[in-house]
């Protein structure tokens, strides 16, 4: 067993995301230790993830290693590990080299991830988009897909590499369809010779009936028509009932694509399991209005991997600032029963700031309640607002320049194909590895 | 068979790296069309390189779509495919998917890759650095390795985690020791709760007696004093003999190390194999003075793939000037045979312009005959070197911001762990992909 300082109480946050460094940032007491577990070394600016995939940002760009971002709290501990279980009883966290971490108070704040509604093969396919690895084997198919169009003689198959397939209509599938329609169509117009670029489909497979469901109906149907003009076909009510290496079955008619992006559902991480507690249908796991888990008071539960209900009876949704709000008040809570004060905090209060999705380069939709906004004003408020959260300066400045650099001349500087896995045995040839 | 243009002259050039497109950019004819092959969709500028695998630089900064550099000559088609083989007698290049490219005149410039004299099983546990996927992996072994010493409690376990071997004493042995040192001691200084850091050791093992054997003995030395004050062991006389995933051994002795770099010694690409021609105990196919084949006065070979020997009897180096060198004698030559001109131009002349490599931050060894510089005069004189013959406008900007960023705040910001290929089933919890 590992005693990170046996004299202070001891908080372990499982997660780096935007939850559990809100708890560690906001939580800097004399008494008080913290050990942050998460199994990748960095903190992953989430929101800006489709940019990688899309070519637009170098993956560095968005991330900062988690012991960098603390280096100068002594009392943070940070480490890059698995978790494997978590013993409530002894109070431990168990990690999968065998070692384990015990706590006084636990903050689980693991996230989600993709949900292929039981059809779990589905995900060689059609992976999505969670992480940086995530991130570069889309860019790394995206990018060659064209280039295996280039490639071929054979009309079918140069169509159905010059397919693209994003299933879901939430945020990420139309910032997706709205960032490979540009760089079809604008980056790569001219690059290629025997193909024609601005010729690719791109397809968005939306089972219900409009897109952005957290967005006002206007807004969606704005989506919708600005999508359609940056060239996205937008396909409403039939569910993706089948994905293979050949292409994705919708409505019954089978369509070739060589590409398919999931961005369908997602589900929470298995802290439910771990915990042996209650979770709803997406695996978040139930907590109360103080965020603990019912019979556990030391055991918080925080951002997408929480099931949250509001005052207004809504579930709390599974966003960046839900999950910082969260963990602000988690780190409250945990000062205030430190100094024993009475009463302890109120039950934790969301307090909704709005929606934010970009469609391309001079689209977006803002729903900030009575502040609505679509087209440029919003996109500029939705950049202004992404500069100011991102992390370092440094980051700021290089994101800056790189956006900058795409809007005026349209170059995307990231388009550089490496180790992506690809379930297709025709693009094995993409893998640069030196190995002749 | 592939026509790319029937009424031309095709040139077919495989290989994008600095030869294979300084023969592009200088052969711009209306008789002649060109198809550039590379296995990877980019250009590398090779000599950043162990910048990214140090954490330093992001990898696209050093890296430019192929097909992007040229996308406004209607007269090169790019295509990211796999050579299998020449056939000399049709003139057609073989690629891996089937399908044949016919050419006039064929330019082989494929580059090297690392040699394990034998020892191929070596690979596995001492990767070298020749691409982006290369420096990526290599990051992610750096950084985990200081991940699991801090994780450990077993001290010889820990002493192996932070013990770093590099294998070689040329340039990229130098500036990949002195990367790792700076790191350990200066960048993760304070990230650590476990470890220290500035306890890593760094050993520079060299089967030689000296350091950069291109350079005057005097800056070999000051190259060594300098790793040494930056905390790099350097052994000289002492071949490796045996790599794996416990550590090496060398001079009888086995030492334990979870980290091993290769950077002795390079092979040429299997050029010599498709082309059926000779060539010498380093791979390299031997051509004429006018750098094509003894037989084929239409297949040139050039930069590192190349055994050309100089007027003064010397082979020619195998660095980037070189090779662009080459390329530019090739795309004249092939201009004065289709102008028919009589005389044909001259045997190719090297001009060497002199020898850079980096030890540290304000460290740098350059010989340019007369002009011997070391030290900080050096290290500026090799950033501005460097960043002017860094391909783009926004590149080298954003490389100008990081390395100031680097270097005035001590920042590596490209500190990021991702799907990095690893020996050692210890390290599997470093994979940061969403399984779960």
């Amino acid at each position: 067993m590992v005693h990170f300082c046996d004299q202070k109480h001891h908080v372990v946050v499982i997660g780096a995301g935007f939850g559990g460094l809100s708890v560690v940032r906001e939580l800097e007491e004399p008494g008080v230790s913290i050990t942050i577990i998460d199994r990748s070394n960095h903190h992953l600016f989430q929101p800006l993830l489709y940019q990688v995939a899309g070519a637009s940002l170098p993956s560095a760009e968005i991330a900062w290693p988690v012991r960098s971002l603390f280096r100068h709290r002594e009392d943070v501990r940070t480490l890059m590990a698995e978790v494997q279980d978590v013993d409530t009883d002894s109070r431990e966290v168990l990690l999968k080299d065998g070692s384990r971490i015990d706590y006084d108070t636990l903050v689980v704040a693991t996230g989600a991830t993709h949900a292929y509604f039981g059809h779990d093969e589905w995900e060689q396919f059609a992976p999505g988009l969670k992480n940086l690895d995530d991130a570069t084997t889309l860019r790394a198919r995206i990018l060659s897909a064209f280039e295996q169009a280039e490639n071929t003689t054979d009309p079918a198959l140069r169509a159905a590499y010059q397919t693209f397939v994003i299933v879901g209509g939430g945020p990420t599938g139309v910032e997706l369809s709205g960032t490979i329609a540009e760089l079809a169509r604008k980056t790569l117009k001219n690059d290629f010779r025997s193909i024609d670029p601005t010729e690719t489909r791109i397809i968005l497979v939306e089972a219900g009936q409009r897109l952005l469901t957290a967005f006002p109906e206007s807004l969606s149907e704005y989506t919708r028509q600005s999508l359609e003009k940056l060239g996205v076909e937008v396909s409403f009510g039939q569910p993706v009932t089948e994905c293979s290496a050949e292409g994705v079955v919708y409505g019954g008619q089978p369509l070739p694509a060589k590409t398919i992006i999931w961005a369908a559902g997602v589900t929470a991480s298995p802290a439910a399991r771990w915990l042996k507690t209650e979770a709803d249908r997406a695996g978040r796991v139930i907590v109360g209005a103080d965020l603990t888990l019912p019979l556990h008071p030391e055991i918080f539960v925080i951002g997408d991997t929480a099931a949250v209900t509001g005052e207004d009876g809504r579930m709390i949704p599974g966003i960046a600032p839900a999950a910082k709000q969260e963990g602000q008040y988690v780190a409250k809570l945990i000062q205030s029963r430190l100094k024993d004060e009475k009463p302890v905090l109120k039950p934790f209060r969301y307090r909704h700031q709005g929606n934010l999705a970009t469609i391309g380069r001079g689209l977006a939709v803002v729903d900030m309640g009575r502040l609505k906004l679509r087209g440029a004003m919003a996109w500029w408020f939705w950049k202004i607002i992404h500069l100011y959260f991102l992390i370092g300066t440094r980051n700021r400045l290089s994101v800056a320049i790189s956006w900058i650099w795409n809007h005026s001349i349209g170059y995307r500087g990231a388009r550089i194909i490496t180790g992506g896995k690809s379930p297709d045995p025709d693009k094995s040839a993409v893998h640069s590895r030196s190995e002749e």
